[in-house]
Protein backbone atom coordinates (compact mmCIF):
# COMPACT_ATOMS: atom_id res chain seq x y z
CA UNK A 1 0.00 0.00 0.00
CA UNK A 2 1.24 3.51 -1.08
CA UNK A 3 0.69 6.46 1.51
CA UNK A 4 2.18 10.11 0.51
CA UNK A 5 3.65 12.45 3.12
CA UNK A 6 0.72 15.57 3.39
CA UNK A 7 1.70 18.60 5.79
CA UNK A 8 -0.76 17.29 8.86
CA UNK A 9 1.76 14.28 9.24
CA UNK A 10 5.01 16.09 9.54
CA UNK A 11 5.53 18.02 12.76
CA UNK A 12 8.00 21.74 13.19
CA UNK A 13 10.79 19.21 12.99
CA UNK A 14 10.25 19.02 9.13
CA UNK A 15 10.09 15.43 9.47
CA UNK A 16 6.83 13.05 9.80
CA UNK A 17 5.73 12.71 13.28
CA UNK A 18 6.52 9.23 14.90
CA UNK A 19 3.30 8.16 16.67
CA UNK A 20 2.20 8.55 12.81
CA UNK A 21 4.55 5.28 11.73
CA UNK A 22 1.55 3.02 13.51
CA UNK A 23 -1.29 5.57 12.20
CA UNK A 24 0.10 4.68 8.41
CA UNK A 25 0.11 0.18 9.81
CA UNK A 26 -3.24 0.41 10.67
CA UNK A 27 -4.51 2.01 7.41
CA UNK A 28 -2.50 -0.24 6.12
CA UNK A 29 -4.14 -3.38 7.69
CA UNK A 30 -7.73 -2.03 7.30
CA UNK A 31 -6.86 -1.48 3.41
CA UNK A 32 -6.90 -5.13 3.09
CA UNK A 33 -10.46 -5.26 4.26
CA UNK A 34 -11.69 -2.27 2.46
CA UNK A 35 -9.94 -3.26 -1.04
CA UNK A 36 -12.32 -6.41 -0.93
CA UNK A 37 -15.52 -3.90 0.49
CA UNK A 38 -15.11 -5.17 3.70
CA UNK A 39 -15.29 -3.52 7.22
CA UNK A 40 -12.17 -3.99 9.39
CA UNK A 41 -15.16 -5.46 11.79
CA UNK A 42 -17.15 -8.40 10.76
CA UNK A 43 -20.06 -9.70 13.23
CA UNK A 44 -18.86 -6.99 15.70
CA UNK A 45 -15.57 -8.82 16.17
CA UNK A 46 -12.09 -7.04 14.81
CA UNK A 47 -8.64 -6.97 15.73
CA UNK A 48 -7.06 -4.76 18.88
CA UNK A 49 -3.32 -3.85 18.68
CA UNK A 50 -2.17 -5.53 22.11
CA UNK A 51 1.39 -5.09 21.89
CA UNK A 52 3.92 -3.75 19.65
CA UNK A 53 7.55 -3.41 19.25
CA UNK A 54 8.81 -0.86 16.75
CA UNK A 55 12.58 0.61 15.42
CA UNK A 56 12.27 4.20 13.61
CA UNK A 57 15.16 3.99 11.46
CA UNK A 58 15.22 7.00 9.12
CA UNK A 59 12.99 9.91 8.75
CA UNK A 60 10.01 10.52 6.12
CA UNK A 61 9.31 14.18 4.75
CA UNK A 62 6.81 16.19 3.08
CA UNK A 63 5.56 14.98 -0.39
CA UNK A 64 7.44 11.51 0.22
CA UNK A 65 5.48 8.60 -1.03
CA UNK A 66 5.66 5.82 0.93
CA UNK A 67 5.07 2.08 1.13
CA UNK A 68 3.59 -0.40 3.54
CA UNK A 69 4.70 -3.85 3.48
CA UNK A 70 3.29 -6.64 5.92
CA UNK A 71 3.90 -10.31 6.56
CA UNK A 72 2.24 -12.54 9.19
CA UNK A 73 4.22 -14.27 11.68
CA UNK A 74 1.81 -16.09 13.76
CA UNK A 75 -1.85 -16.29 13.58
CA UNK A 76 -2.93 -17.94 16.58
CA UNK A 77 -6.83 -18.67 17.84
CA UNK A 78 -7.27 -15.29 19.46
CA UNK A 79 -4.10 -13.54 17.94
CA UNK A 80 -2.26 -12.32 15.16
CA UNK A 81 1.33 -11.53 14.93
CA UNK A 82 2.31 -9.15 12.39
CA UNK A 83 5.08 -7.32 11.02
CA UNK A 84 4.78 -4.18 8.98
CA UNK A 85 7.24 -2.21 7.49
CA UNK A 86 7.73 1.31 5.92
CA UNK A 87 9.45 2.29 3.32
CA UNK A 88 10.51 5.11 0.74
CA UNK A 89 11.83 3.51 -2.42
CA UNK A 90 13.89 1.00 -1.51
CA UNK A 91 15.08 2.56 2.16
CA UNK A 92 13.48 1.00 5.68
CA UNK A 93 12.19 3.80 7.42
CA UNK A 94 10.26 2.15 10.14
CA UNK A 95 9.88 -1.50 11.30
CA UNK A 96 7.13 -2.98 14.01
CA UNK A 97 6.22 -6.23 14.99
CA UNK A 98 2.83 -6.05 16.50
CA UNK A 99 0.29 -8.45 18.36
CA UNK A 100 -3.28 -8.02 17.43
CA UNK A 101 -5.69 -9.53 19.29
CA UNK A 102 -9.37 -10.59 17.97
CA UNK A 103 -12.05 -9.03 20.37
CA UNK A 104 -15.50 -8.86 20.54
CA UNK A 105 -17.19 -6.20 22.66
CA UNK A 106 -14.18 -5.09 24.57
CA UNK A 107 -13.27 -9.19 24.96
CA UNK A 108 -11.14 -11.68 23.66
CA UNK A 109 -12.55 -14.38 21.10
CA UNK A 110 -11.62 -17.28 19.38
CA UNK A 111 -11.40 -16.35 15.77
CA UNK A 112 -13.40 -19.23 13.81
CA UNK A 113 -12.22 -21.44 11.25
CA UNK A 114 -13.49 -19.07 8.21
CA UNK A 115 -12.11 -16.04 9.33
CA UNK A 116 -9.18 -17.69 9.75
CA UNK A 117 -8.81 -18.64 6.16
CA UNK A 118 -9.92 -15.28 5.36
CA UNK A 119 -7.58 -13.64 7.33
CA UNK A 120 -4.83 -16.24 6.04
CA UNK A 121 -5.96 -15.53 2.33
CA UNK A 122 -5.81 -11.01 2.98
CA UNK A 123 -3.16 -10.88 5.03
CA UNK B 1 -9.77 27.49 28.33
CA UNK B 2 -5.95 27.26 27.84
CA UNK B 3 -4.58 24.45 25.21
CA UNK B 4 -0.82 23.84 24.54
CA UNK B 5 0.53 23.43 21.38
CA UNK B 6 2.17 20.14 21.02
CA UNK B 7 4.78 18.73 18.59
CA UNK B 8 1.38 16.77 17.01
CA UNK B 9 -0.14 20.08 16.40
CA UNK B 10 2.65 21.80 14.42
CA UNK B 11 3.48 20.89 11.05
CA UNK B 12 6.71 20.85 8.38
CA UNK B 13 6.19 24.38 8.03
CA UNK B 14 6.75 24.86 11.55
CA UNK B 15 3.91 26.25 13.24
CA UNK B 16 -0.09 24.84 13.75
CA UNK B 17 -1.07 23.28 11.19
CA UNK B 18 -4.51 25.10 10.37
CA UNK B 19 -7.19 22.65 10.46
CA UNK B 20 -6.13 22.29 14.03
CA UNK B 21 -7.55 25.55 14.81
CA UNK B 22 -10.82 23.93 14.89
CA UNK B 23 -9.84 21.19 17.01
CA UNK B 24 -9.10 23.98 19.77
CA UNK B 25 -12.11 25.39 19.59
CA UNK B 26 -14.01 22.21 19.61
CA UNK B 27 -12.08 21.15 22.38
CA UNK B 28 -12.73 24.11 24.28
CA UNK B 29 -16.63 23.69 23.42
CA UNK B 30 -16.30 19.65 24.74
CA UNK B 31 -14.50 21.43 27.73
CA UNK B 32 -17.56 22.83 28.63
CA UNK B 33 -19.23 19.78 29.53
CA UNK B 34 -16.03 17.44 30.88
CA UNK B 35 -15.28 20.04 33.35
CA UNK B 36 -18.81 19.50 34.93
CA UNK B 37 -18.88 16.05 34.97
CA UNK B 38 -20.60 15.52 31.91
CA UNK B 39 -20.53 14.84 28.36
CA UNK B 40 -21.39 16.57 25.17
CA UNK B 41 -24.05 14.40 24.37
CA UNK B 42 -27.30 14.17 26.72
CA UNK B 43 -30.03 11.36 25.64
CA UNK B 44 -28.18 10.96 22.84
CA UNK B 45 -28.50 14.57 21.13
CA UNK B 46 -25.63 16.64 20.56
CA UNK B 47 -24.01 19.84 18.70
CA UNK B 48 -22.49 19.53 15.20
CA UNK B 49 -21.21 21.73 13.47
CA UNK B 50 -22.89 22.78 10.18
CA UNK B 51 -21.65 25.98 9.39
CA UNK B 52 -18.13 28.18 10.12
CA UNK B 53 -16.87 31.23 8.89
CA UNK B 54 -13.00 31.38 9.99
CA UNK B 55 -10.09 34.01 9.92
CA UNK B 56 -6.51 32.72 10.31
CA UNK B 57 -5.00 36.09 11.32
CA UNK B 58 -1.76 34.97 13.02
CA UNK B 59 0.44 31.73 13.61
CA UNK B 60 1.24 29.64 16.77
CA UNK B 61 4.09 27.68 17.60
CA UNK B 62 5.64 24.74 19.48
CA UNK B 63 5.25 25.57 23.24
CA UNK B 64 2.81 28.35 23.09
CA UNK B 65 0.32 28.39 25.39
CA UNK B 66 -3.06 29.44 24.03
CA UNK B 67 -5.94 30.15 25.07
CA UNK B 68 -9.39 29.84 23.38
CA UNK B 69 -12.84 32.09 24.03
CA UNK B 70 -16.11 32.02 23.33
CA UNK B 71 -19.41 33.71 23.28
CA UNK B 72 -22.53 32.70 22.74
CA UNK B 73 -24.27 35.15 19.23
CA UNK B 74 -27.40 33.11 19.39
CA UNK B 75 -29.30 30.15 20.86
CA UNK B 76 -32.35 29.20 18.90
CA UNK B 77 -34.80 26.35 19.14
CA UNK B 78 -32.31 23.93 17.01
CA UNK B 79 -29.39 25.69 16.84
CA UNK B 80 -26.19 27.49 18.60
CA UNK B 81 -24.29 30.15 16.96
CA UNK B 82 -20.84 30.67 18.45
CA UNK B 83 -18.00 33.03 17.97
CA UNK B 84 -14.94 31.50 19.24
CA UNK B 85 -11.63 32.78 19.21
CA UNK B 86 -7.40 31.67 19.78
CA UNK B 87 -5.35 33.73 21.40
CA UNK B 88 -1.49 33.89 22.65
CA UNK B 89 -1.37 36.23 25.30
CA UNK B 90 -3.13 39.56 23.64
CA UNK B 91 -2.64 38.41 20.29
CA UNK B 92 -5.48 37.43 18.52
CA UNK B 93 -4.46 33.94 15.99
CA UNK B 94 -7.67 32.59 15.25
CA UNK B 95 -11.71 33.79 14.89
CA UNK B 96 -14.40 31.53 14.03
CA UNK B 97 -18.33 32.12 13.96
CA UNK B 98 -19.98 28.34 13.80
CA UNK B 99 -23.19 27.39 13.25
CA UNK B 100 -24.10 23.96 15.37
CA UNK B 101 -26.94 22.67 14.93
CA UNK B 102 -28.72 20.31 17.67
CA UNK B 103 -29.06 16.88 16.19
CA UNK B 104 -30.18 13.24 17.83
CA UNK B 105 -29.64 10.33 15.73
CA UNK B 106 -28.44 12.14 12.57
CA UNK B 107 -31.44 14.63 12.78
CA UNK B 108 -32.47 18.14 13.93
CA UNK B 109 -33.76 18.46 17.10
CA UNK B 110 -35.62 21.03 19.22
CA UNK B 111 -33.67 22.33 21.92
CA UNK B 112 -35.78 21.68 24.90
CA UNK B 113 -36.32 24.56 27.77
CA UNK B 114 -34.19 22.77 30.18
CA UNK B 115 -31.44 21.81 27.82
CA UNK B 116 -31.73 25.61 26.61
CA UNK B 117 -31.65 26.82 29.88
CA UNK B 118 -28.33 24.73 30.63
CA UNK B 119 -26.12 25.87 27.32
CA UNK B 120 -26.95 29.31 27.99
CA UNK B 121 -25.50 29.11 31.74
CA UNK B 122 -22.55 26.82 30.78
CA UNK B 123 -21.27 28.88 26.92
CA UNK C 1 -8.45 13.50 -5.61
CA UNK C 2 -9.44 10.32 -4.12
CA UNK C 3 -9.55 10.25 -0.11
CA UNK C 4 -10.26 7.07 1.90
CA UNK C 5 -11.24 7.40 5.30
CA UNK C 6 -9.92 5.36 7.82
CA UNK C 7 -10.06 4.89 11.95
CA UNK C 8 -7.77 8.01 12.63
CA UNK C 9 -10.03 9.99 10.84
CA UNK C 10 -13.73 9.12 12.51
CA UNK C 11 -14.26 10.10 16.16
CA UNK C 12 -16.15 8.38 19.15
CA UNK C 13 -19.35 9.79 17.14
CA UNK C 14 -18.44 6.78 14.43
CA UNK C 15 -18.29 9.77 11.47
CA UNK C 16 -15.44 11.74 10.10
CA UNK C 17 -14.36 14.48 12.65
CA UNK C 18 -15.17 17.75 11.43
CA UNK C 19 -11.85 19.25 11.18
CA UNK C 20 -10.74 16.52 9.09
CA UNK C 21 -12.60 17.94 6.17
CA UNK C 22 -10.57 20.68 5.82
CA UNK C 23 -7.25 18.11 6.14
CA UNK C 24 -8.45 16.79 3.43
CA UNK C 25 -8.87 19.67 1.05
CA UNK C 26 -5.38 20.79 2.10
CA UNK C 27 -4.08 17.13 1.13
CA UNK C 28 -5.88 17.64 -2.08
CA UNK C 29 -4.23 21.23 -3.04
CA UNK C 30 -0.43 19.54 -2.06
CA UNK C 31 -1.13 16.81 -3.90
CA UNK C 32 -1.66 19.18 -7.21
CA UNK C 33 2.34 20.22 -6.49
CA UNK C 34 3.28 16.15 -5.37
CA UNK C 35 1.91 14.70 -8.75
CA UNK C 36 4.33 16.81 -10.88
CA UNK C 37 7.25 15.92 -8.52
CA UNK C 38 7.27 19.42 -6.92
CA UNK C 39 6.68 20.83 -3.27
CA UNK C 40 4.00 23.16 -2.57
CA UNK C 41 6.77 25.65 -1.37
CA UNK C 42 8.45 27.28 -4.36
CA UNK C 43 11.90 29.59 -3.36
CA UNK C 44 10.09 29.70 0.06
CA UNK C 45 6.51 30.89 -0.97
CA UNK C 46 3.64 28.95 -0.53
CA UNK C 47 -0.05 29.59 -0.11
CA UNK C 48 -1.34 29.55 3.68
CA UNK C 49 -5.13 30.05 4.48
CA UNK C 50 -6.76 32.76 5.22
CA UNK C 51 -10.21 32.63 5.10
CA UNK C 52 -12.63 30.18 5.51
CA UNK C 53 -16.46 29.78 4.94
CA UNK C 54 -17.64 25.90 5.02
CA UNK C 55 -20.64 23.94 4.82
CA UNK C 56 -20.77 20.49 6.66
CA UNK C 57 -23.46 19.12 4.75
CA UNK C 58 -23.31 14.80 5.43
CA UNK C 59 -21.12 12.92 7.10
CA UNK C 60 -18.63 10.61 5.73
CA UNK C 61 -18.09 7.34 7.82
CA UNK C 62 -14.88 4.69 7.86
CA UNK C 63 -14.19 2.87 4.82
CA UNK C 64 -15.87 6.24 2.80
CA UNK C 65 -13.46 6.81 -0.99
CA UNK C 66 -13.96 10.27 -0.90
CA UNK C 67 -13.26 12.69 -4.00
CA UNK C 68 -12.09 15.92 -3.58
CA UNK C 69 -13.51 18.65 -6.36
CA UNK C 70 -12.15 22.02 -6.38
CA UNK C 71 -12.66 25.14 -9.06
CA UNK C 72 -10.18 28.64 -8.94
CA UNK C 73 -12.72 31.98 -7.91
CA UNK C 74 -10.17 34.37 -8.67
CA UNK C 75 -6.27 34.65 -8.85
CA UNK C 76 -5.36 37.54 -7.65
CA UNK C 77 -1.50 39.38 -7.42
CA UNK C 78 -1.07 38.21 -3.89
CA UNK C 79 -4.39 35.65 -3.45
CA UNK C 80 -5.96 32.38 -4.99
CA UNK C 81 -9.74 31.68 -4.06
CA UNK C 82 -10.77 28.31 -3.88
CA UNK C 83 -13.96 26.39 -3.91
CA UNK C 84 -13.27 23.00 -2.90
CA UNK C 85 -16.26 20.29 -1.93
CA UNK C 86 -15.51 16.50 -0.84
CA UNK C 87 -18.28 14.19 -2.17
CA UNK C 88 -18.85 10.49 -1.86
CA UNK C 89 -20.34 8.79 -4.72
CA UNK C 90 -22.53 11.76 -5.92
CA UNK C 91 -23.94 13.32 -2.46
CA UNK C 92 -21.28 16.34 -1.49
CA UNK C 93 -20.36 16.15 1.88
CA UNK C 94 -18.69 19.75 2.35
CA UNK C 95 -17.96 22.52 0.51
CA UNK C 96 -15.36 25.46 1.36
CA UNK C 97 -14.38 28.50 -0.15
CA UNK C 98 -11.17 29.76 1.02
CA UNK C 99 -8.54 33.02 0.44
CA UNK C 100 -5.29 31.59 0.36
CA UNK C 101 -2.52 34.52 0.99
CA UNK C 102 0.98 33.88 -0.87
CA UNK C 103 3.45 34.26 1.57
CA UNK C 104 7.06 34.13 2.00
CA UNK C 105 8.71 34.02 5.24
CA UNK C 106 5.65 35.00 6.82
CA UNK C 107 4.86 37.57 4.84
CA UNK C 108 2.21 38.51 1.57
CA UNK C 109 4.35 39.01 -1.52
CA UNK C 110 2.79 39.20 -5.59
CA UNK C 111 2.37 36.49 -7.05
CA UNK C 112 4.87 36.51 -10.20
CA UNK C 113 3.85 36.03 -13.51
CA UNK C 114 5.41 32.85 -14.01
CA UNK C 115 4.17 31.17 -10.91
CA UNK C 116 0.99 32.90 -11.57
CA UNK C 117 0.42 30.96 -14.91
CA UNK C 118 1.60 27.68 -13.29
CA UNK C 119 -0.88 27.98 -10.69
CA UNK C 120 -3.88 28.49 -13.22
CA UNK C 121 -2.45 25.31 -15.00
CA UNK C 122 -2.25 23.27 -12.05
CA UNK C 123 -5.61 24.25 -10.25
CA UNK D 1 1.00 15.47 33.66
CA UNK D 2 -3.16 15.72 33.50
CA UNK D 3 -4.29 14.83 29.34
CA UNK D 4 -8.13 15.23 28.66
CA UNK D 5 -9.28 12.88 25.79
CA UNK D 6 -11.14 14.84 23.21
CA UNK D 7 -12.83 13.41 20.16
CA UNK D 8 -10.37 13.98 18.01
CA UNK D 9 -8.21 11.76 20.27
CA UNK D 10 -11.51 8.93 19.41
CA UNK D 11 -12.06 6.89 16.92
CA UNK D 12 -15.26 5.04 15.01
CA UNK D 13 -14.45 2.27 17.55
CA UNK D 14 -15.50 4.95 20.14
CA UNK D 15 -11.94 4.92 22.50
CA UNK D 16 -8.76 6.39 22.44
CA UNK D 17 -7.11 5.46 18.80
CA UNK D 18 -3.87 3.28 19.71
CA UNK D 19 -1.26 5.83 18.36
CA UNK D 20 -2.45 8.91 20.16
CA UNK D 21 -1.01 6.59 23.77
CA UNK D 22 2.30 7.18 21.79
CA UNK D 23 1.38 11.14 21.34
CA UNK D 24 0.09 11.27 24.85
CA UNK D 25 3.36 10.23 26.26
CA UNK D 26 5.42 12.44 23.50
CA UNK D 27 3.50 15.28 24.96
CA UNK D 28 4.38 14.66 28.64
CA UNK D 29 7.73 14.58 27.58
CA UNK D 30 7.70 17.88 25.89
CA UNK D 31 5.52 19.39 28.72
CA UNK D 32 8.50 18.45 31.40
CA UNK D 33 10.53 21.55 28.90
CA UNK D 34 7.55 23.59 28.37
CA UNK D 35 7.00 23.92 32.07
CA UNK D 36 9.86 25.30 32.44
CA UNK D 37 9.71 27.87 29.40
CA UNK D 38 12.37 25.62 27.67
CA UNK D 39 12.23 24.27 24.32
CA UNK D 40 12.93 20.34 23.62
CA UNK D 41 15.18 21.43 21.58
CA UNK D 42 18.49 22.68 22.78
CA UNK D 43 21.69 23.52 20.50
CA UNK D 44 19.66 22.04 17.68
CA UNK D 45 19.93 19.04 19.76
CA UNK D 46 16.87 16.97 20.87
CA UNK D 47 15.80 13.36 21.52
CA UNK D 48 14.51 11.49 19.20
CA UNK D 49 12.29 7.99 19.46
CA UNK D 50 14.77 5.17 18.11
CA UNK D 51 12.54 2.27 19.35
CA UNK D 52 9.61 1.42 21.60
CA UNK D 53 7.94 -1.42 23.42
CA UNK D 54 4.57 -1.04 24.35
CA UNK D 55 1.25 -2.60 25.93
CA UNK D 56 -2.02 -1.69 25.63
CA UNK D 57 -3.89 -2.73 28.55
CA UNK D 58 -7.18 -0.75 28.38
CA UNK D 59 -8.84 1.25 26.66
CA UNK D 60 -9.62 5.80 27.28
CA UNK D 61 -12.61 7.23 26.48
CA UNK D 62 -14.17 10.26 25.38
CA UNK D 63 -13.81 13.08 28.12
CA UNK D 64 -11.52 10.65 30.25
CA UNK D 65 -8.93 12.50 32.37
CA UNK D 66 -5.51 10.31 31.93
CA UNK D 67 -2.22 10.86 34.02
CA UNK D 68 0.90 9.99 32.23
CA UNK D 69 4.06 8.89 34.29
CA UNK D 70 7.20 8.25 33.78
CA UNK D 71 10.61 6.83 35.00
CA UNK D 72 14.43 6.97 33.73
CA UNK D 73 15.38 3.52 33.13
CA UNK D 74 19.14 4.59 32.13
CA UNK D 75 21.07 7.33 31.09
CA UNK D 76 23.85 6.95 28.31
CA UNK D 77 26.20 9.17 26.53
CA UNK D 78 23.98 9.75 23.52
CA UNK D 79 20.64 7.97 24.91
CA UNK D 80 17.53 7.86 27.51
CA UNK D 81 15.92 5.27 28.22
CA UNK D 82 12.38 5.83 29.52
CA UNK D 83 9.12 3.96 30.79
CA UNK D 84 6.04 5.93 30.42
CA UNK D 85 2.75 4.81 31.52
CA UNK D 86 -0.90 6.38 30.76
CA UNK D 87 -3.65 5.65 33.81
CA UNK D 88 -7.07 6.43 34.42
CA UNK D 89 -7.26 6.63 37.87
CA UNK D 90 -5.26 3.99 39.61
CA UNK D 91 -5.86 1.81 36.42
CA UNK D 92 -2.55 1.25 33.82
CA UNK D 93 -4.18 1.50 30.14
CA UNK D 94 -1.04 2.06 28.58
CA UNK D 95 3.13 1.23 28.90
CA UNK D 96 5.56 2.01 26.74
CA UNK D 97 9.23 1.63 26.97
CA UNK D 98 11.47 3.79 24.56
CA UNK D 99 14.72 4.28 23.75
CA UNK D 100 15.35 8.30 22.63
CA UNK D 101 18.47 9.08 21.11
CA UNK D 102 20.42 12.47 21.06
CA UNK D 103 20.68 13.60 17.56
CA UNK D 104 21.65 17.26 16.46
CA UNK D 105 20.78 17.49 12.21
CA UNK D 106 19.39 14.07 12.35
CA UNK D 107 22.71 12.80 13.22
CA UNK D 108 23.62 11.20 16.90
CA UNK D 109 25.71 13.01 19.46
CA UNK D 110 27.18 12.75 22.81
CA UNK D 111 24.76 14.21 25.92
CA UNK D 112 27.63 16.72 27.10
CA UNK D 113 27.53 16.68 30.74
CA UNK D 114 25.26 19.89 31.67
CA UNK D 115 22.60 18.97 29.52
CA UNK D 116 22.74 14.84 31.36
CA UNK D 117 22.65 16.38 34.12
CA UNK D 118 19.60 19.40 33.44
CA UNK D 119 17.90 15.60 31.96
CA UNK D 120 18.86 13.76 35.03
CA UNK D 121 16.80 16.23 37.14
CA UNK D 122 13.97 16.78 35.10
CA UNK D 123 12.50 13.24 34.10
Amino acid sequence: MKIRVYYDDTDAGGIVYHANYLKFCERARSELFFQRGMSPTQNNAHFVVKHIEADFIRSAKLGDMLEVKHKILDLKNASLTLIQSVWLDDIKLFEMTSILAYVKEGRPIRIDPKSKEFFLSIF
